[in-house]
């Protein structure tokens, strides 16, 4: 058995900015042409997070929106009160989200639905350069 | 060291039914004398999830609650203008929930507590068959 | 490879508890003087999570507060109409947060940003005692 550290690095846009990264884990994963493995896509920052979700433009929104009723961003947080960097919102989204997902490789194929995509989530309020670790225990 | 991919399939009633597939994630596990494992719990799909809570009545129908606050299925989404399906909804709790749940086994034991089972829901407006990996890394 | 299991006691106040345990689950790491691992920490429990965040006073009250409206501790939840314990609060964000989170380690040091600790979370009604695993996969 092998661990194997892959990495790639994203700039984001910040405001809660939802990117595809499917492709990407994709391509550190299928390169080792591996039948079984555990994936396991983490990222660093306590501003982002890592999920699941149908990679539509609707949901997409959808999902702002409801982060938006969740952790408001015109909210006071008391993250801002001391530090006025503006982006308490954007720490709390990230620790209800989490930073990390595991997903299958089974007979050479990640255990995605059809409709299911990886996303990168960064709720920074200014763009950033976010590094994922895709990791592969085989 | 060696991985191991295990899956079950379950036949669920869609509408967030909420299961308990402790059992059958143990079968998997203790079925393979194990003493020390990384067991790692992951769902196919874009409209369920995996997590663990105290399996009893009153919390089930408490987390249907919580998630019908969080993520109303009443709601209008952005997803169902285009797509028509009405499970908008079903797509957000899943991304809030996540699809995959890392145990320890230690000791030849599933490391939960007393009152933890782990659980799949099925946020989707209609009854689905849903496929569970369970991967163990001993 | 080889798989290690440390483990941890901690004894929170229960109510919401938020302690960082980053420098604990470092050491349970770094004494192995390893390069690249898997690193998987999980909670056992119904009533506690683990996640990460910027660690300071302010957003701790922040996510106490978020927390506060997602899953109020003042509700009427069913599991406490049969148990009468009062914490049905707690199981419900147990639930939401998630009892695992897996980090990287990379060249010798847990793939953390700068400002993103390790938490455990205790949202029992009373003091608890917690075990805390840390796997190591290399």
């Amino acid at each position: 058995m092998t661990i194997i550290n892959e990495q790639f690095t994203i700039n984001t846009a910040g405001n809660t900015d939802i990117i595809d990264i499917t492709k990407l884990v994709q391509n550190c994963v299928y390169q080792q042409e591996l039948k079984d493995a555990l994936v396991c896509v983490s990222i660093q920052g306590s501003t982002s997070a890592v999920t699941t979700i149908e990679y539509e433009n609707g949901l997409v929104q959808d999902l702002k929106e409801a982060l938006e009723r969740i952790a408001p961003s015109g909210k006071e947080y008391h993250h801002d009160e001391i530090w006025h960097d503006g982006n308490g919102y954007a720490h709390i989204r990230s620790a209800l989200m989490g930073s990390s997902v595991c997903i299958a490789l089974k007979d050479g194929l990640l255990n995605l639905g059809t409709w299911q995509q990886i996303i990168l989530m960064d709720f920074d309020n200014k763009p950033r350069s976010r590094c994922v670790t895709v990791q592969i225990i085989s």
